[in-house]
């Protein structure tokens, strides 16, 4: 019997990776994560939803600041400030730990799977974290003043540019995780698109060279979870790219963007309604996880729907 | 009227600089600092003599450790720890922030001196901090069990390895500092070597290609301050290094190391008998320094005393 395979970018898909991880054992399930929007800064190798969904599994995330690690101080880059450097991106001092390993690493001739297994390790991280692939891929926000590299226009400029489409940067020569062919090849019990951004989270992981491919062939069944709720998104800027970019801002319209694909959908109670214009299977359930309960009862549900699929 | 130049390394050093600084306007004094003991670590370019003495004359110098930055913090170091990275050179959370903009600035292509002149008035630094060179010049000690890059002598391994010679590797190579070159030949007011380690402090300096010619032609005397009293060195390895090189650990072998060089040497009263075994002129003084008004003192007489060589 083999893996579930679940995809995810940051914040609003780590949510539901922490419910999977405390229902499904490691040896049962494994994550693809978005390296879309990682990016070098200060001369680091910063992995933003890597490290989202590691600091998440670790129980290590900050809840005050939604972002980066719990019990941070700021202690470098306040005095980062005062020599004129950069400082919208904001480096928390222990933070920096972890981007200063993964960069010594890489520059050792480290995979990024490679340094993030390790890092999974540091931080007591059984379950199997894999980067979407080695090579760098870069995804870059279409604007009307041009196109913005994703951390400049999800950190820096707010989300405030209107954006009227994605550039995946090298995108074309990269080659998906080996690590994730092979859970997908290996008896795959299912793939869970979690609720993040469909555009700038999932969209580099599916469009790889061959991923597609991939998980058609491994026969499992593909399920994905709104990230939409009610017209809006859960977290981050999803609704208000679906309005600049002129579709509906819903739970369906996200399903028609992952097309011929999904096997499954699951939609939140508000959305019910929506059941009647999709073409694919749904699953009605109460999606928003405010609670470490909601997560794993989430979890669970979608886990049942897949199992109802097979 | 030109300006006098203080040669100098680290801790030892940079009190007697923090004296001359208080004494002389920023138009009557530039430093020249040892970037021997430079080094890449993390990815990131220190340059421990030259932070020491910035941070001695910003008053920003950690007086509890004797080194870094005062008002420290260590989240990141800790943190580093947690990942199992190299931790025995203790870089503070606030020191961090210095390192990665130099680093950045050297590799946007700014020379050291560039970076340092920046880093100065960012700390609210006046005068003139020169690196001896901005080519790479990295001081190995020699010892039984080979050579050892210095910081790893130093600070990882703590002065123990009985020391039999030091290398100044890409010296031959490295061009002294046209800022240096320039103090010197614009009409320069006298030359002092401060009380810093002779051997790996001031000879990398001395032994850059030109360096010694500059100083004899520049026709300002030169005056060494004994980094020695009463047969120990007040601060770091010097006695300890002269007894594994079989020298006597006196002011007096200091002066001789330095040889046709000086035109003075100030040595300490304690050491007021060794007088008879100078060849050059000499300065007795108390310099031993505490607190802030013996560094002055002490500047003052070593000043008054170049001048009375003219």
């Amino acid at each position: 019997m083999g893996r579930y395979l679940a995809i995810t970018g940051g914040v609003g898909g780590a949510k539901l990776a922490l419910g999977l991880a405390n229902i499904l054992e490691p040896r049962e399930l494994a994550f693809a994560v978005n390296t879309g929007d990682d990016f070098d800064h200060l001369g680091l190798h910063i992995s933003p939803d890597v490290d989202t969904l590691t600091y998440t599994l670790a129980e290590a995330s900050n809840t005050e600041t939604g972002w980066g690690r719990a019990d941070e101080s700021w202690r470098f880059i306040e005095t980062l400030a005062e020599f004129g450097g950069e400082t919208w991106f904001r480096l928390g001092d222990r933070d920096l730990a972890l981007h200063v390993t993964r960069t010594r690493a890489l520059a050792s001739g480290q995979t990024l799977t490679q340094v993030t297994a390790s890092i999974c390790q540091s931080l007591g991280i059984a379950h199997q974290v894999l980067p979407m692939s080695d090579d760098s891929v870069r995804t870059f926000v279409t604007t009307a003043t041009g196109p913005l590299a994703f951390q400049h226009y999800f950190v820096r400029d707010r989300c405030a540019p209107v954006v009227s489409g994605f550039e995946f940067r090298g995108i074309d020569q990269a080659a998906p995780s080996a690590a994730i062919l092979e859970v997908l090849a290996d008896d795959c019990r299912g793939v869970i698109i979690c609720p993040s951004n469909p555009f700038v989270s999932v969209d580099p992981i599916l469009n790889l060279p061959g991923m597609r491919d991939a998980l058609r062939a491994c026969g499992a069944p593909v399920v994905a979870v709104s990230p939409i709720v009610g017209g809006i998104a859960i977290k981050g800027p999803t609704a208000k790219m679906m309005a600049e970019l002129k579709v509906p801002s819903t739970a369906a319209q996200v399903a028609r963007h992952y097309g011929g694909l999904l096997d499954g959908f699951v939609l939140d109670e508000q959305d019910a309604d929506q059941h009647g214009q999709l073409e694919v299977k749904t699953c009605v359930a109460q999606s928003v996880m405010s609670s470490l309960a909601d997560r794993i009862a989430l979890a669970r549900v979608t886990v049942d729907f897949i199992e109802s699929l097979v």
